[in-house]
């Protein structure tokens, strides 16, 4: 197979900026992940704490380092909304660790969904002062280790339990407490593409240099219970990925961009096929 | 039963400002819900179309009016975002007929739940700018009937398949459009509770004289699939109902509160019971 036809055959051979993120094929292990990457041409993964730390996270470094894979971001650090102050010394402490293993594997980008209520809590603005607090400690050590803390806003539907930032400018209103190069945001068009005010702060993030990492999901419908694995595959569902490319592109983003699709049926399917559909939507639907 | 007895005894009475919305209590007949609501000092009732309809615009409005019930809000026109002209004409004329029922039930405020995007769709702006050429239409139409429209922003969760109009920001830039004798919003604070932009959004609406109708449920997790039948009683989830009513009441709202929840629980319930319940916790978690 000769470059030149490679370009028009299925699967297609991952763009550049593509990222895979780890969760969207969680049902391949870090080493076929790595060789499916390999095979498929794609250059960037994101990948999450619990499989990496399975693995081995030196071992997981010296995986992907030997593959020339770019780690895109280490998810996730956050849940930092504890009142009890041994649960936030806890919390405190395994974003510290978080950070050393993003450091580890060579990412410079930890992002991190930031928590939802306590039980019995129903003060939305005081957990997310408690969210600026934890930031406050942790963005030093974090820049001590070359590490960039990217608050991810989730979508409104996660506020109780998950995640207390639900908009890009509330994330931005929290990044900008500290300097850009410590604590940026994590856009994923799965979470913001209701917003209308989401375009004018993803230029908001850009032009602060704060736009530390793009992922995308599509919206589809109707949700599952407990809307946390309803995500679509791009092209799938209400998202218009062109244009919000286009946006993160105008702000300034040339970095990676990763897809991250939770979806039981994706799980279910052949990982290494799940990975070269993904390639060719990414392809199809953002260009 | 003495009245000095009756405010300590359960169920206690209804505040004068409670309204309760059809759809809490949807297994009562309309005859029924009429009663129940005199015998536990009920004032105010939110009405939904299709019961109505199925019961008699004219023998419902006739029902009410016997019982001194006040007809809070006539629930709901809408569904304003088809692009397929022949779609778009009927969806006015639903429209045009939801205001002849709410002018004969003697209601003032209509409630628009605004549509979701056509199939296929992914323009979000321009299915919002259709809503708002259909009110251009409706406004005048409605006022003709000394109806106002309600414009409700709906959770983000239904951006896609239910409301392109997500937040009360939203909603308002859509009313200032228009007179705000003509449209107004409905603030529902399962839509908005997140928002931490909704409270400044309140005050505007309250300033222009736009805060046309207030409703209460409260936000509960897991949400069940389709996420519509997933509202919570008030104080079993994480709303704080003092501060949202003590907010509409600084925006210089006096109406009543409508209390609507969608959920499978209640409405497997004896509704005279759930219709108490409800008052119950009206009384204890708003004040």
């Amino acid at each position: 197979m000769t470059p030149s036809t490679r370009s028009t055959s299925f699967p297609p051979r991952a763009p550049a900026d593509f990222s895979i993120n780890q969760m969207t094929v969680k049902q391949l292990s870090l080493p076929d992940l790595v060789t499916a990457c390999a095979d498929l041409g794609v250059r960037g993964v994101g990948l999450w704490r619990e499989p990496v730390k399975e693995y081995g996270v030196e071992a997981a470094a010296r995986l992907v380092r030997a593959a020339g894979l770019r780690v895109t971001t280490l998810c996730r650090g956050g849940f930092l909304t504890a009142v009890d102050p041994g649960e936030r010394a806890r919390a405190l402490a395994d974003n510290r660790a978080a950070v050393e293993e993003a450091a580890a594997l060579g990412t410079d980008t930890l992002v991190l969904v930031c928590g939802g209520l306590p039980d019995g809590d129903r003060d939305l603005p005081a957990a997310r002062e408690r969210v600026a607090d934890a930031l406050a400690e942790l963005a030093p050590y974090a820049a001590g280790h070359a590490v960039r803390l990217a608050v991810e806003p989730l979508h409104p539907m996660f506020a109780a339990d998950r995640c207390v930032v639900s908009t890009l400018g509330q994330a931005l209103d929290l990044a900008e407490r500290f300097p850009a190069e410590q604590v940026g945001v994590c856009v994923d068009t799965y979470h913001v593409w209701w917003d209308d005010l989401a375009p004018a702060a993803l230029a908001r993030a850009g032009a602060g240099g704060r736009l530390h990492a793009f992922q995308l999901a599509d919206w589809t419908t109707p949700l599952p219970r407990g809307v946390l694995t309803g995500r679509g595959r791009l092209g799938d569902g209400s998202i218009d990925f062109r244009a919000w490319r286009a946006l993160a592109e105008a702000a300034g983003y040339r970095g990676p961009v990763e897809v991250e699709l939770f979806n039981e049926a994706l799980w279910a399917a052949d990982g290494r096929e799940v990975l070269a559909d993904t390639i060719h939507r990414y392809t199809t639907h953002t260009r």
